[in-house]
């Protein structure tokens, strides 16, 4: 596709549409700042809005439409597949700015939401009204709900509530060709026609740009209490979530650290954690105060009867906060063994997560990478992490072909290539091996009726003819 | 579009591509029994074809394709909405028979089904296995999971369970072409592209034939208690909902049932039902044993505090089963009283239940028609039913504008026109009046894209130029 690329005329006509001068960027020194994520790589915009409303959000996409320019949209950045990357230039959308509206309708259940609003802004909001929004991203005090959207993301609570997808009610979304439309409603009942927001919701910028979202919520729990349990062998870890769960529990979290993440972690910041162990796990339930009292004893002796060396419940608030501790170090324990991150969410059915970490430490050895593993165990999303130095050539190759063994692994154990961070650039390579040559065309069908010029985001989820992973240049 | 008839060509073709002359059916006596469904109207299908196997879906959709035949998927013929209704003639596949596959994987929370399979035996299997399949639409003894992932049907525990489409991880989809994909796969977490899984379920057979489900399982709630709420005035009990789901609980189940209801019921079966209360409230916690004693306390508290007439606890499952009598007996008491039922679904948002009801009232005087209401409290999804004599043209026509002013009051009350029992014929000439034209536009690029000729269940969700509805002829 041969875009237009954004010259004098082009910016002319944007700033006939954005009434604040500053909202459109085009110096160099401001487009750079938009020109990376969270993930690997860096390509720089021709030109940034910001945008305040839906109206200025559709006049500049009826623009781009019409000179066949991308438009990629962006919230905070903190991206981890390269969902706002402009890999071919064009229009970046910095929908950040575009925040006005955080409305609970406590009657209803329900937030309606502009896209620029920080998650945990709404996670404090629906706490306020006694209500809890489920859908819980690591990123969520930084990240927007807008990029929430597009990207589907996830999440430890996802075990217990789902995702980010299964709260979003209705949509308002500005289309490819730069029309207004509103899918979905307020009801979490809804079958008039086609799911266009579950279909929206995940698709990663490429169908058009979400401007506002209604969000369900549910009452809060009342009660929370949390446990950690620590293995010898990972395998046995394994039976014990499983075990948990088929005993009538269904925890708000399961979360679960390799060997490899405990001793990072450790050495980070020494806090007496067992580095002969195999795994920390930590169990968290919600609901009923009652109930949770009664399930968290469950857990707890289910964890000992397997074989756990040691288990300890927190109940209260501070005992709570000291067990995720350890969780929470993880992420700058292992950038602190070197600078480059690749960080997976490759995801596997529950069944197969101790021959996920058997085949990881495999591929950990086979490509001599420091690799890492640790994730939401409850629902099969781990995290294998590898650190590395991105001036070291050599390494990345090896790191290359260690992530490519690692997405293959997950799909020949049933699973999938992202649980939570999406395709992006990176993962679109590998995208017909686990969805075959006809199911990625059925996706494609999609994608050209929606966006026949291909204008929004492109360079993501679909892969070009030929196209390979690569982390040794961009 | 011109279709092509199903001639002896055709008949020989199939014939070729099913291993056993029976599951082919070609006489009127046989294919009049697939010429009606639980909605209104009937329409003759040329030929009838019972598959086994995927494969034989795939050969004869391919035949279809090739021939541009129109090819109407079909379980158990339950629909409310004139899903499996072949309006356009051409082949129907039953697919009842194909009910080989139900097996539960523990470990994985998963359950892989047939389309043929009754999900009343998928409730069964879980509850074997000490697991739940939430989605729990009224008709689930009889109805298949085919039919209800093709409506996303939904159910009483949809307010605090969600609906069919909450519960699908993965499809195998026969494909307009004829292809076999696979979408989704066995976690609960996958943004491995679009989203085609939620997409297709819902789509009342217009994408592609549906051959096989993964469906997530939860662990078995351990207890459960029901009260009945008796208001003298059906505002109040709006309140008492509002109040209980803003209290910290979210019920399983609440049921409403109107005067016009009460009043069916009991001249149809007396049993003490007050025919002067303007309405019965049905509430049905789960969860762990301890959370549910307190639950229901406190939800009765709730009702009495607000202002019900009288509230009972019940704890057995006797007991409870004395409670929910009066909501199961409504559909056979109403069409006692008329031959024709038109069974609505109208959603709207849960504050705007009493406005509903007040809205329904008038509609019911301005037209003269026999409606009564009951339904899915929590969720706002309502049934309008509408008791009428189809052979009474005038009673008919009359029927006609109170059934389009019930949608149009939905929508006005930022509501929708299906809750869960899909558009299908009757409900498409309404869908522009929700989605607008551009909304409208979207969903019909995704069905060209997919399906160009067509052939997959044509005269469904979309509205042909100037259709009305009509309820005096078909």
């Amino acid at each position: 596709m041969a875009y237009r690329r954004v010259d004098i005329e082009i910016i002319r006509q944007i700033r006939s549409k954005i009434a604040d001068d500053k909202r459109v960027m085009t110096e160099k020194q401001d487009l750079a700042g938009y020109s990376y994520d969270g993930s690997f790589g860096s390509y720089m915009p021709e030109v940034v809005v910001q945008p305040k409303s839906t109206e200025e959000v559709a006049a500049i996409v009826k623009l781009a439409y019409e000179n066949t320019i991308p438009i990629i949209p962006r919230g905070q950045s903190t991206s981890l597949s390269g969902g706002p990357l402009p890999v071919e230039g064009g229009i970046v959308l910095d929908l950040s700015k575009m925040d006005q509206k955080l409305e609970v309708i406590v009657d209803d259940l329900i937030v309606v939401v502009s896209p620029g609003v920080l998650t945990g802004n709404i996670h404090a909001a629906a706490e306020r009204a006694g209500l809890m929004y489920p859908p819980d991203p690591s990123s969520s005090a930084v990240s927007t709900i807008g990029g929430n959207l597009a990207e589907n993301s996830g999440g430890p609570r996802g075990l217990k509530y789902g995702v980010t997808k299964d709260y979003v009610l209705g949509l308002e979304l500005v289309t490819p060709q730069g029309e207004i439309i509103r899918t979905g409603g307020r009801t979490v009942k809804n079958v008039t026609g086609y799911d266009l927001t579950k279909l929206i919701v995940g698709s990663e910028g490429t169908l058009g740009i979400i401007t506002e979202a209604t969000l369900q919520l549910i009452p809060k729990p009342l009660g929370t209490a949390t446990l950690m349990a620590i293995f010898d062998d990972i395998v046995t870890s394994g039976e014990a979530i499983s075990k948990v769960l088929t005993s009538g529990i269904l925890p708000a979290k399961m979360e679960i650290m390799d060997q490899a993440c405990i001793q990072a972690v450790e050495s980070y910041k020494p806090s007496g954690l067992p580095v002969d162990a195999e795994a920390i796990i930590l169990i968290e339930v919600d609901g009923h105060p009652r109930a949770v009292e009664e399930e968290i004893k469950e857990a707890a002796q289910i964890c000992e009867t397997i074989g756990a060396r040691s288990v300890r419940i927190a109940s209260t608030q501070a005992e709570r906060e000291s067990l995720w501790k350890a969780r929470k170090m993880v992420s700058p324990a292992i950038t602190r063994v070197k600078p480059t991150k690749i960080s997976e969410d490759a995801t596997v059915p529950r069944s197969q997560i101790p021959e996920m970490f058997a085949r990881l430490k495999k591929i950990r050895e086979k490509y001599k990478v420091n690799l890492v593993v640790f994730g939401h165990a409850g629902d099969g999303n781990l995290h294998p992490n590898i650190v590395a130095d991105k001036r070291d050539k050599e390494e990345m190759k090896r790191v290359e072909k260690a992530v490519a063994e690692i997405f293959e692994t997950a799909i020949e154990l049933g699973g999938t290539l992202s649980g939570e961070h999406g395709i992006g650039n990176m993962k679109a390579p590998f995208m017909e091996m686990e969805l075959g040559a006809a199911g990625l065309d059925m996706m494609r069908r999609i994608k050209e009726s929606w966006d026949p010029k291909n204008i929004m985001n492109p360079g993501k989820i679909f892969p070009e003819p030929g196209q390979k992973l690569n982390l040794t240049e961009g």
